[in-house]
């Protein structure tokens, strides 16, 4: 591979570019806000047309605006946050951002054999039956998450005849009396393939975060498995480190 | 928008990329190891040769395997985990990772003015002088995470003329006798623009999980704020919820 010199300036377009950035994140760019125009780039920096450009064009690649076609370029609409170190259901998660959530259930199955998966390098297992369930999630109407989830039957018995198109961490504690005491999670970035694109009704390629998790209601007590893709473009994650 | 019809049923090579994306998951598929051929998974699953090459392509776009021309499609290599909610030095991750960090720094500079930043919702100011410094972080001499940090120089006086190639946490502890006590992160989801990618040796659009943080040495005592963008393809990132 080639090697990185010793000595690298940081090119002047990037340092716009990060400028842009900050700006958005501090409110000072607001979703939906023009974004300053290739000339006023110039203006502002005392830069080339050919540097203004490309500091809108990493930006715009990053996702944070959109050009729209003899209009100019807009800060794009703004992301839903979710915490992601605290256990908290789409449904809610939605309604406390102002959102009207929605589900289409896309299968749903009895799996007699268990399910395993590896999870931060160590493997979990739900002994069978495990009740498969696969979901499209949507806020006003627009898909934002994708999951899959594998559901301990011990824990909850009869599933299978609710009806399951709201929040199931709603399901199991009020039916079943359980208690989740935490998710261990994975993150990692992807891709949207074409398959979920589809379900996300988007021709371009997007990139996506995936969380699998195991959920416990109680010491090494698996109350079951997900996999879930959330649309990169829409959403993003609060995590506090300690 | 077109809407997502009530009832869909999940294509069986969708089902068929979700089989092999457990098994690399669960370690059955190992990173370097052949994944499944067109010709192994119609004969396991009796499918068509289209459905067997929409799945295998599904899951390389997902970026779980690689195709080799004339080889075959193999599992990509291992990915390094690191713990979003924990407090750790990129280098006491890769060590702990079995990995040989090293760093290089691209801008570092004294801004009079101070800085600030909005990490979930919240405005976060550091008052001037603060230090900014630009790094390249690597791990056996390949690009992983590129990072921008934002340093009070009244809790770090002298920082400037410091060797900055390690660890910054280690010499908060040790030269300041700072404790780090946490860190606000907000994690998104980007794509790479084209002049991080220069610095990563990437042609390709990869996508990466950009994380904006703000660290606290004590009770509302902002020691940074930081802008970190890490390669995708190479971490995952576990978190627990609770």
């Amino acid at each position: 591979m080639r090697r990185v010199p010793a000595t690298v300036a940081v090119p002047k377009y990037l340092q716009i570019a990060d400028d842009l950035v900050q700006a958005i994140l501090h409110g000072d760019l607001a979703p939906g806000q023009r974004a300053p125009s290739e000339n006023e780039i110039i203006r502002q920096y005392g830069v080339s047309n050919t540097t203004a450009r490309k500091a809108l064009r990493d930006v715009e690649q990053a996702g944070w605006v959109t050009r729209v076609k003899g209009k100019g370029t807009f800060v794009r609409r703004n992301q839903v946050e979710r915490a992601a170190d605290k256990i908290l259901s789409f449904t809610r998660n939605m309604i406390l951002a102002g959102r009207s959530p929605s589900t289409k259930v896309l299968d749903r199955r009895v799996l007699r054999d268990g399910f395993a998966a590896a999870i931060n390098g160590r493997n979990y297992a739900i002994r069978g039956p495990v009740f498969k369930i696969h979901r499209l999630r949507l806020a006003d109407g627009v898909p934002m998450m994708i999951e899959t989830r594998y559901i301990s039957m011990a824990f909850c018995p009869g599933l299978d005849g609710k009806d399951l198109t709201g929040s199931l961490y709603d399901i199991y504690e009020q039916d079943y009396g359980l208690r989740l005491t935490s998710i261990d999670q994975m993150l990692s970035v992807e891709m949207l393939g074409a398959g979920v694109r589809e379900f996300f009704d988007l021709q371009e390629p997007v990139p996506a975060l995936r969380v699998d998790g195991v959920t416990f209601c109680g010491k090494e007590m698996i109350l079951e498995i997900e996999a879930s893709v959330y649309r990169g473009d829409l959403y993003r994650f609060a995590v506090r480190a300690t």
